[in-house]
C-alpha cells in the first residue's frame, strides 16, 4: 500500500472538514496536537546534547503557530528555542500561543541573521499547506538566508516557499533534512528524500498510514517514502 | 524535595492562573494534554492484549471531558474504548470532543451495569478538582457499582467522590489501582498508595516535579508517594 500524496485542495479540504461541526475539532485542539508531534520528531532525530539550540522561525500563519507550539514543547523536552516571528497577526490564538513561551522565559529575536552562529537547528514554521504565489518581504529575504545557512533545517508540513503540488520549483526554496508532513504529505515533497516523519493524523480518510507505535504521536516514513521513488 | 501536594483552592487558582490571559491557555488546549496523558499513563500500566476493553466513565464537568480526549487517544494506541457519559451539558467543547469519538466510532454506552462483564479496565474521569460535597444522582449510585466492581480502576485526577483534601472520608469512595494527577497531587491522595502518574504540567508553579524523560508527558511518581509516606 503505497502512501497517499495529497493535492492543496484535498489538504484543505480535510483541514476544514477536521473543523467542522461534523469534525469537530478546534483550531488549538489540532495545532497542539501538530505542534507535539513536530517537537516529538525532532526529538527522535536531532539528539539534544548536540541540537539543544533551536532557532524557530515562525511564519504568520498557522505553520507559525505549529512552530510556537513546538517550541514550548522543545523546551519541556530539554533543548533550548529560540523564536524569530517577525510578522505576529493579532489573532487571540497566536497572542496566547506566545503567552505561553514568553511564561517559560523563552528568548524571541528580531534579528535573523545574528542567529545563524548560535543555534546548531533551524525548525522552518513560515508556511504550510495553504501556500501559494510569489514570497513576500520580509519573507524573500529569510528564505535567501536559510537557502544559505549551513545548519540542519527541519520543515513544518511543507518546506516553506516550496510549491505544495510542484515542489520546490526553480530551486527557489530550500532543502531541508527533515519534514514533518502533517496528516499526509502534500502532492510538492514527493521528491523529498530526507528524513520524513508524518504527525497529527486523522485516521478516517483512508491515507494507507502505518500504525502509530506505542503512544507516539509521529512516525517515521522516511523508509515508506523512498521505497515509492 | 518532596512533592508538593495542592489544596483545593491552589489547584483552582493555578487552573484560573493557566487560562488567564497571561497564562495564555485555551481550554481545549490544556483538556487535549490532559486526557492524552492520561492515555499515555493508562498505555505504560495496562498492556493493551490483556486491558484492551476500557469502559470510559464521563462525569458532567472538565473531568469528563479528559475523559473523551483519552478515549480518542486510548483508540489511537489500540485499545477499544466504551464510553458511558450520562449527564452532557450543552457546551460546545465537551459536543465537539463527543463528535470526535463518534466519528472514529467509539462506542457510547446508556447502561452501566451491563459493562462491567464486558471491559477489563475503567477509567473513572467523573469528578475532579473542584468536586465537592455530596455526590448526586445518578453519580451516588454510579460511585457505589464502582466500589463494588472486581475491574481494575484508573482515577483522572482524584479518585472520584473522595474530597480534594481529606481523601475517601468514611469509605465512601473507591480505590482506584491506579491514579493520574494533573498538574500535581491534591492533599486527599497523600495516602494514595496505588500506581501514581503525574501529568498537564506546566513547570512554574515551583511544583518539585522531576524532568519528564524523552517526549513523554506523564511520569511515574509512584516511588516518590511512596517515599513520602
Amino acid at each position: 500500500m503505497a502512501l497517499k500524496y495529497l493535492t492543496q485542495k484535498i489538504a484543505q479540504t480535510i483541514d476544514e472538514e477536521l473543523m467542522s461541526q461534523a469534525g469537530g475539532f478546534s483550531i488549538d485542539q489540532l495545532m497542539e496536537l501538530a505542534g507535539f508531534s513536530v517537537a516529538q520528531a525532532i526529538f527522535r532525530t536531532y539528539d539534544k546534547s548536540k541540537f539543544s539550540r533551536v532557532l524557530i522561525c515562525c511564519g504568520p500563519g498557522n505553520n507559525g503557530g505549529d512552530g510556537l507550539v513546538a517550541a514550548r514543547h522543545l523546551f519541556h523536552f530539554g533543548y533550548r528555542p529560540n523564536i524569530f516571528y517577525p510578522r505576529r497577526p493579532p489573532k487571540e490564538l497566536y497572542q496566547r500561543l506566545v503567552a505561553q513561551c514568553e511564561n517559560l522565559k523563552i528568548p524571541f529575536t528580531d534579528n535573523l541573521s545574528d542567529q545563524f552562529s548560535r543555534n546548531d537547528l533551524i525548525l522552518d514554521a513560515i508556511f504550510g499547506f495553504s501556500f501559494s504565489g510569489e514570497v513576500k518581504a520580509p519573507f524573500d529575504q529569510i528564505i535567501q538566508d536559510l537557502r544559505e545557512t549551513k545548519l540542519p533545517i527541519a520543515s513544518v508540513d511543507i518546506p516553506s516557499a516550496w510549491d505544495v503540488e510542484k515542489g520546490n520549483v526553480d530551486g527557489r526554496g530550500f532543502i531541508p533534512s527533515m519534514l514533518v508532513s502533517l496528516t499526509a504529505p502534500k502532492l510538492g515533497v514527493k521528491q523529498f528524500d530526507g528524513i520524513h516523519f508524518l504527525g497529527e493524523l486523522e485516521k478516517k480518510y483512508g491515507l494507507n498510514i502505518p500504525p502509530y507505535p506505542g503512544t507516539d504521536q509521529v512516525i517515521d516514513i522516511t523508509n515508506l517514502t523512498k521505497e515509492k521513488l
